[in-house]
């Protein structure tokens, strides 16, 4: 059992928890709760730490959990697996996960594809949830640029719950060349857009398509709304201005997903 | 200028940020932010409180502020201005705000409503979010139980983004009685139930309608559910079980507006 806040095991799940840097160098991220432990493909699941109360509350799944990491499990006094933690009320179980990889050309294949395409999206709670309402909305793949927040943030993959394992994503150094790849694999671009002139539920997204959604402040780079098919917007009352971008993308999905079901 | 942070003014201040009683013994609440400010109706302007660098940055808009306010303004050294805002990088405006007030008559009213009544929301984001949807949306009112969380929390208020100005709402002591009286107002009301039957895009929701949605981890009590008209599901893909009661709300009340647009 670790039982000190400076044993290198401990040191190292800080920097998983707290630098991007540390979880690309290493390709892995953290996942935290009795949940996401649970979800994690054995395949993708190289370490587990519990807290010591963890073990002898839940020994059943602690077992489990044992049988389907190659590494075991390690223990850590209850004091230091909540210095490691990144929970107010930790759950006592914590995993080192192997980051999913998927490529854009798996993403735009398929039989009728529907996907996101997400430019510096910032927030990552909001990046969490899309990725969760778009597994849900029956979104096949979504694509994230340079400038989106990290995926791997331990707040955002709690928020996905889960469907980070489930759902197909890229990371793409390019959004341009992407989007092209994109196109000309049949896929058709919609920009959402607030000027756009297109209500979005006049439009057929029962054939492949994509939506395109910018950053939560400023919206799409017009170069990139630029490469899209069309422009859509979702028509608004009252005097919003624009929608929040996890809400944007989930009345465009489940319109996609309605239309798909008739 | 008030320049130190045990000033009564500035110690009311912040009581009235912290605490819920508060501001309810006073019916007021406070509203941060020069789009906040603007965005306050005169008549609901009670007093106004700007930075010192404020003042000197934005003297048009501060002298706008003041010709809209009786009480004029009041100026804090930026140190306590810090001291009293709730954001990271404080604009340097707070306006202390009376409570909008409504009645449930009158949200019940009008040509053909389209409402949410909502059940033990806890999170404040959530709130202040499906406030902004809501009228982007063309809900026309807004119910709240007992439950719910504190509608002018700062956090809340600044997320509706002003909504909270502009889409009636009232929180109700006792939603079953308010139930019968929406039902008794020719409202139909739809539950967004899991295991609700009807996928939500096969009703009509062209006609007056209301959506029942609850609690963000156990959902709407049963009993709640029971007093609906129907119980609707949005039909999910993959293995995601539940989705944000946000991005929920969002999606039933943008498949009103889309139905009522055709």
């Amino acid at each position: 059992m670790i039982t000190s806040t400076s044993n290198g095991k401990v040191k190292r799940l800080i920097q998983l928890k707290k630098k991007k840097k540390c979880r690309e160098e290493e390709g892995v991220f953290l996942a935290e709760g009795s949940r996401m432990a649970k979800e994690t493909p054995a395949g993708l699941l190289r370490e587990i730490y519990v807290s010591e109360s963890f073990l002898k509350k839940q020994k059943e799944l602690a077992k489990d959990l044992e049988n389907r990491c190659k590494a075991g499990i390690e223990i850590l006094a209850d004091r230091v697996f909540e210095y490691v933690s990144d929970t107010q009320t930790p759950q006592g179980v914590l995993c080192v996960v192997q980051k999913p990889c998927h490529a854009l050309a798996e993403i735009v294949r398929g039989e009728c594809p529907q996907l996101l395409l997400l430019e510096g999206i910032q927030d990552p709670g909001n990046l969490g949830t899309i990725l969760r309402t778009a597994e849900g909305a029956g979104v096949s793949g979504v694509l994230l640029d340079e400038a989106c927040a990290d995926l791997f943030a331990p707040k955002t993959i709690r928020s996905t719950m889960g469907s980070v394992f489930r759902l197909p994503f890229v990371r793409v150094a390019d959004l341009k060349e992407a989007i092209h790849c994109v196109k000309a694999s049949g896929i058709r671009l919609y920009a959402a857009h607030l000027e756009g002139s297109l209500p979005y539920y006049q439009q057929d997204f029962t054939k492949p398509c994509g939506f395109l959604l910018g950053n939560e402040g400023n919206g799409l780079k017009e170069e990139t709304a630029a490469l899209a098919d069309a422009r859509i917007k979702i028509p608004m009352q009252g005097q919003v201005e624009s929608l929040n971008v996890g809400i944007a993308a989930a009345v465009l999905s489940f319109e996609a997903s309605r239309q798909r079901s008739l």
